[in-house]
């Protein structure tokens, strides 16, 4: 057993659903000095199935019989949203380093009662899931407008194409599950904050759910006058892209272009475009889990805080409310509590 | 002398600016079955200059001098766009055929008029010099469109980016000058007509004139449902670039993208960009130019006629009105005429 | 009749087959200041089809007659390589400006017989059909090299790959009838001569005729020292391609790669290859013509010269032999007369 | 301690240089399942840097210690090419898994006998770092190969640029340091091997350093007709690439090509291009070393074995050979050994 060993952080992972699977095996497989020591999971095939990635995880179906045990260092949080609020207050009660999937809850009030329960811990223990803030590509465009090479920012466009969804996703989880990431990634890259959400709506696909009318254009104000749009779009069929264009002064720039492999054949030149997040956003996953454990170690988060999360709710309940009303739904935030200022 | 040279067109140019010493030019070096056999400019100095360029030209201070004189088979102009109206006017009762730079004119009622006095005339004269739509690019945008091999057409993303404007451009310039190509060319892609217009605006360019207040995003509505956004940005610096992404049910298209020259140098790979309409859309002029000169020559018109031309000054009232109102502008269009009908 | 017409220029298209035809189209519809007003074609049928594309053009069968009825004041040659000669010399003699289709002739000998002639003739007359010099993204190639921009130019990688070939193509065409365009254009861009041809065979394509061995790999070195490979391919299938790379001291630079709209549909990102010459070099063929009347006008000649052809041909020798030659041919030029010094 | 921990693999690393301090880093920081347990280096100031990044890691001068000490369950050497053998051969008898870093040894002597020394020790040790064939883009290359989809593979045409090389780079590194590369992953992606090397000069880099006369075209020929041109260029400045392009029947694929964040400024579309392998193949590096760990815990190897390496130890020394010959150098290989068949 070496030195380092000893210091593993021993993780527990709450919810083996596929995102909770998928956390499973990073942490086991890819992920160093951390390890996966404790399993929540009340399903029990799923449970056992997660286990099987996770060799001497300890399984437990409720997190306050996990906490009880002392079975882990830290807790992800994998858990359908609307299961967020009631995992997250007793391992916030426990003192532990939390890094909870998005969104932080479902809606603003309970996010907010998620931020007075860490304020009460008295130290940042929760980082949330966006991974995009760990993205190259977004780490280089965030580069680009600190540097000011291309001059002030002045808009960005974006656009968040996925070629199908799974049966049970409903109208308001375009702006929930989807827009969300732009919610939280917006303000990142622009060092602002979303002044008005409004919502247009496109041509619907014809291809898309019969409950769902989409794609959709969603157009935010920041309160540097930066105007930005972004098309939301899950059933383009043909691939998974998320790209943003970023329009300053004396320049443009854009990332989430097509890589790798490239191919003339039958008079066409050709390159192979994502077909999942899974592919495209990989590295964001495994770079946001390892700098959390790292952190995590040390005492510190490394990403999104608990107030990130609560702005974004606020965010999606502006969004949610403006797939039915014309013309921009404010977005109204509180001052930012001391405890967040830094 | 040729068979060919006896039915070559004898086109008469009215207004010797930039863009009409374009036209002279081209149709002396560029587009045959015409030469240029009048000009009309009072400015002596700019009449002297353009006739330099087609050896035989007569010159003329007024149209109706020109008509009186029979100097020319057909007419094309492009004086300011305030002067249109007072040459269509005669030319039309003389019969000519004409190409009319865009805009048609600067109004609705101007606009109206003229379709009024072209029907007097009892058939098409008019095309309007919207040369977009014989770009290559566009028409493979469009040819993809109509065929359907992506599925149908929910939004069109545009942008019209150039690295600056001369003095005296001005702020509704930006609907009338500008965005006047994408009311034309939008119709045009998407086989519908344009609902409403509404602007918003970014945050502006510090690079840009005092006097502007831009970028802006111009949102359309179609009335086959198809959203439409267009950034229009005149101080971009560092290019010219037009360029619309077509989003369909299975599929997303771009065109207007830089291409030629590839160089790797100083860790970077780069494609040199526009920096002038004049570049990106030369093969669009000459063909334009060409195919009127061809359609002159069988009595027809071979582009967009004097309706569109009206069209597209209903939609820049509603773009210059929207220019400052929040939320959409409604665009009311009349009853198409009989004779615009096929 | 306009001024322009008095000075247009006569032209006589000698062969009237697909490129004579698609000369004869040019000259009538797309250059300007020229019309066709002879075509001397023995073969009646194909006489008629291109007479049909010239109104007023008068039909011959031998160029003699052509020349003896004064029925023209230039003249293009369009006719299989073989038959360069018979026709080049009472030109010649006539003393008429020409654009004589590539090669040449098909050998330094005859080509060389070509030269004197010229010279006998007292003034440069004839221009050779490489209309690469004249492809918008050659120049700008060319021009960065000449810049100095990114360094000395140190190598040329080179493909040239056609979907198939016509029966009839012959393994010495390989070099005669498609390296031949990289014979000119290779020292024209580099500023240098080739000193030495080599061929070396990669492995066959069994989609290729029957008869013909191909793709092969053709290295040149020229005196400069600059080393030169270049893929010729003519059975890729999938489109044409004509593209080179230029590596500098401090860059790399590549042509030719393809352009227009952009297609991101089936998980793939794609652009339309070309699928023949005459999409990829349209431009060229007709900047290249257009040049020629207008040079031909003044009584001089716009391109590649005879002395240019003469040494094409002297490389193709080379080429040819270096099929069946293990190792470099040398390629042996005489010194160039003083006609051509300048 | 989790389960996961006992069976951590413990790897002493031969060489702490910056290679050997890379390897030290990945083991500690990104692989899991093994932890740096040894570092064996002379050298005292590097030992101990190299030890900072290994908490728990012992110190040895000589391997024979480490070995005596049962410091490590497996072997990464990354000294010198020249101390290569005798690290590897007392690694052999102790039976331990190694990870050599490429070359395996500077001439076919001595990798001969290393293969004879592992095929006595009785089953596969020695794993060869050619880590180009964990890079996803290879993989999708060969894969793309393999599959048939393009038609046979008929050519390969590489290119190495590097921008600078430090002090001491010798003419004969431009074979065994940086084509050795192609040597391995060429035969690897063609399924086939190298039977003749040749070199060709092109015009010197004046940048280069005054001993190098490069860049050089290297060209292979394989054993299944596959012919192979590579571009060998250490003094390119602008940065760094490693492409290659593959001519199928069908088609023509390309892997390299810059990826990320797009800028248009300045009248040009940019990419950035990788400035050292560090970035280009830092995904390749992690996959190999996790691969390996994770195969050397079942007792295997899970890439290029010690057979692999001695064949390109023979194409090294034919390609050195080749530098100062006109013309292709045999490549001779032994029967494969049974040992290695499978």
């Amino acid at each position: 057993m070496s030195t380092s060993n000893t210091t593993e952080l021993r993780v527990g992972v709450v919810g083996a659903g596929i995102m909770g699977a998928d956390h499973v095996a990073r942490l086991t497989g890819t992920t160093t000095g951390a390890h996966v020591s404790a399993i929540v999971e009340p399903d029990a095939a799923r449970a056992a199935a997660a286990a099987r990635l996770a060799p001497g995880a300890k399984l437990f179906s409720r997190v306050e019989d996990a906490l009880a045990a002392d079975a882990a260092d830290a807790v992800v949080i994998a858990t359908p949203g609307r299961f967020h609020e009631p995992v997250l207050l007793p391992v916030l009660e426990a003192g532990l380093p939390i890094l909870c999937e998005k969104p932080l809850t479902q809606d603003p009030e309970s996010s907010w009662r998620i931020v007075e329960a860490e304020q009460k811990a008295g130290r940042k223990l929760i980082q949330v899931g966006f991974m995009r803030r760990f993205d190259p590509q977004y780490r280089q465009l965030r580069d680009l407008i600190a540097s000011g090479r291309a001059g002030e920012l002045l808009m960005l466009h974006g656009v968040h194409r996925n070629p199908s969804v799974p049966d049970g996703y409903t109208q308001p989880m375009l702006i929930n599950d989807s827009v969300v990431h732009e919610f939280d990634v917006v303000p990142w890259l622009a060092g602002a904050s979303i002044t008005s959400v409004e919502v247009k709506y496109a041509k619907r696909n014809a291809l898309s759910p019969a409950h769902l009318r989409e794609p959709i254009l969603v157009l935010m104000e920041l309160d540097n006058g930066v105007l930005v749009d972004v098309e939301m779009n899950v059933s383009v069929q043909f691939g998974y892209q998320v790209a943003t264009e970023a329009v300053f002064q004396r320049g443009v720039a854009r990332i989430g272009q097509p890589e790798g492999l490239q191919l003339w054949q039958d008079a066409r030149f050709a390159l192979n475009e994502h077909t999942s997040y899974v592919t495209r956003f990989k590295q964001a996953y495994d770079i946001e889990v390892q700098d959390w454990v790292d952190a995590a170690r040390r005492g510190a988060i490394a990403g999104p805080s608990a107030w990130d999360g609560f702005k974004v709710a606020v965010a999606c309940a502006a969004g949610v409310k403006a797939l039915d009303t014309a013309g921009p739904v404010p977005v109204e935030l509180p001052e930012t509590p001391e405890f967040y200022a830094v």
